[in-house]
């Protein structure tokens, strides 16, 4: 589904990519083998140069990045972040926004309340500037290999700005909306299914390990039964191997559920098993699980022996 | 992973098949296929008959077929229904147990409370005869295609006499243990996994459609992101075309939930994210939507329009 390296339409743009983490780092090695001119940004001290030393060009600040290049994409952890590298934390002229030039475009890919993503269209708009409300889903591995989703909305001319890009990134480029919200709004409905799916997968397996049925020949019945769902599948591998090295952490769901019961609140709107799942990271993170993968939501279940664990 | 018609080890082989519904009919039917001698019985007055005019026994109640079958398989509807099949519902001579050989061999199918498929063992054993704890899963098709999953454990000379016969009805037959109680665990995870996954689907569809999103495209990226789950994309279908034809009712989950919370009752094990589920069935179930697909489960959400309905 990716460009060939030499897409005529990619090669030798300047693009911007402000936040080297697990998935901008493989975003931003999918936009150099597309022959993009890629510069890039990050908080972390050496981040940045480090990407360069392979191609690209470091930048110190997303002010400096923004003023050279037409696209600037952000994937940063989440709303606050987002608004610090906009318009910057103190609020002065060192984000991003006021240094881009009019007609440019800003590619917003956290996990943010989509209320939050509309009103970043709206500023930036009021600045002459162009927004892409563009979630990403699918993980680091697939971010490297350019296999992610995009849940994309944007108006027209944002859109025509940034598809190719995003297409040169993921396998999967959804456009859900005409203007920015949609995008967020179905990223934060996957994460109530994600949340509540690996809720549901470590309930599933602690009863089984009450009840004395071996963990390896449930996940087995499971995986090949109509209980079975992507995370069950994903995550109970982590705790048949008794892995808990934080893929993505128990804090993680900690914040995104809260963004789906924040984006329900607002409209009135039940959440019985959505709130009952952030309940049981919640318990998770504060019993000491905080940075563990979010598999480790199994913990909090009393009375029985994790695999692998010392009895 | 069907055998062949001509299996010599089934050919001519009396099996008796008790419960001719959704999955009882089609499994009876791949006996038939393996070249069994198939006899069946079912309370509903003309449906065995109606079976075995195309081929096999019909029997007018389980004590008649249980004296010709030295394998008897039940598929009735939950364990009250089972105890009635084997004991009588009188508690009198008129059940299949009574009239079974010695060495003969009791095949619990059904949905059950592990501990009730545990003192069915015990109960028949005491009589000098054979039991097999194998519920099953898949559905009316792939019972009907010979393709379901059998979740079996016996004792060994159970297991060596029926297991040619699950291999006959099933593409997958686990053993999950070397005496009756795993089968009926493994399967009550699996119902604790397909009900929350059920109810998390309509949760999920539901604030997407308070949130404006359009369904058919939440549908599609859902599908293909880690969100995902085998109920959201068979049940959710049923949503988006408006059909609430009960292929599984909202009734089979407040009881199947309710085993759940029986099982995990009896060893003081907390279930949240099943609780949480089984009250939002009761709720579809009172509310006036007992009999339509479990799908209608969305039906209790306020606010919304769902596809195809009225506005």
């Amino acid at each position: 589904m990716n460009p060939t390296p030499d897409d005529p339409s990619l090669a030798g743009r300047k693009v911007g990519l402000i936040g080297l983490g697990a998935m901008g780092s493989g975003m931003a090695g999918s936009l150099r083998r597309a022959g993009c001119d890629v510069h890039v940004c990050d908080a972390r001290e050496g981040v940045a140069a480090a990407f360069a030393a392979q191609g690209g060009v470091a930048c110190a600040t997303p002010a400096e990045l923004a003023a050279r290049c037409e696209v600037v994409i952000s994937v940063v952890v989440n709303a606050a972040q987002t608004e610090a590298v906009l318009f910057g934390n103190g609020g002065g002229g060192e984000g991003a926004a006021a240094a881009m030039r009019p007609g440019s475009v800003f590619v917003m890919c956290s996990t943010v309340d989509p209320n939050v993503s509309i009103a970043f269209e709206r500023r930036l708009e009021a600045m002459g500037l162009l927004y892409v409300d563009a979630p990403i889903s699918g993980g680091a591995a697939k971010a490297a290999s350019g296999e992610m989703t995009v849940m994309g909305a944007a108006r027209d001319p944002a859109w025509a700005l940034a598809a190719p890009l995003l297409k040169a990134m993921a396998a999967k480029v959804y456009r859900l909306g005409d203007r920015a919200g949609n995008g967020s709004k179905v990223k934060i409905i996957n994460q109530l299914l994600a949340g509540v799916h690996i809720a549901a997968a470590a309930e599933a397996m602690a009863l089984g390990l009450r009840e004395g049925v071996d963990a390896a020949a449930l996940y087995e019945v499971i995986t090949h039964s109509a209980g079975n769902s992507w995370m069950f599948e994903n995550r109970m591998a982590h705790v048949l191997a008794n892995d808990y090295t934080p893929l993505s952490a128990v804090d993680i769901f900690v914040k995104d559920l809260g963004l789906v019961l924040d984006t329900a609140r607002a409209s009135k709107f039940p959440l019985p098993l959505a709130s009952t799942a952030h309940q049981m990271f919640m318990q998770a993170s504060t019993a000491g699980f905080a940075k563990e993968d979010d598999a480790a939501v199994i913990k909090i279940f009393p009375g029985i022996t994790l695999p692998g664990a010392k009895t």
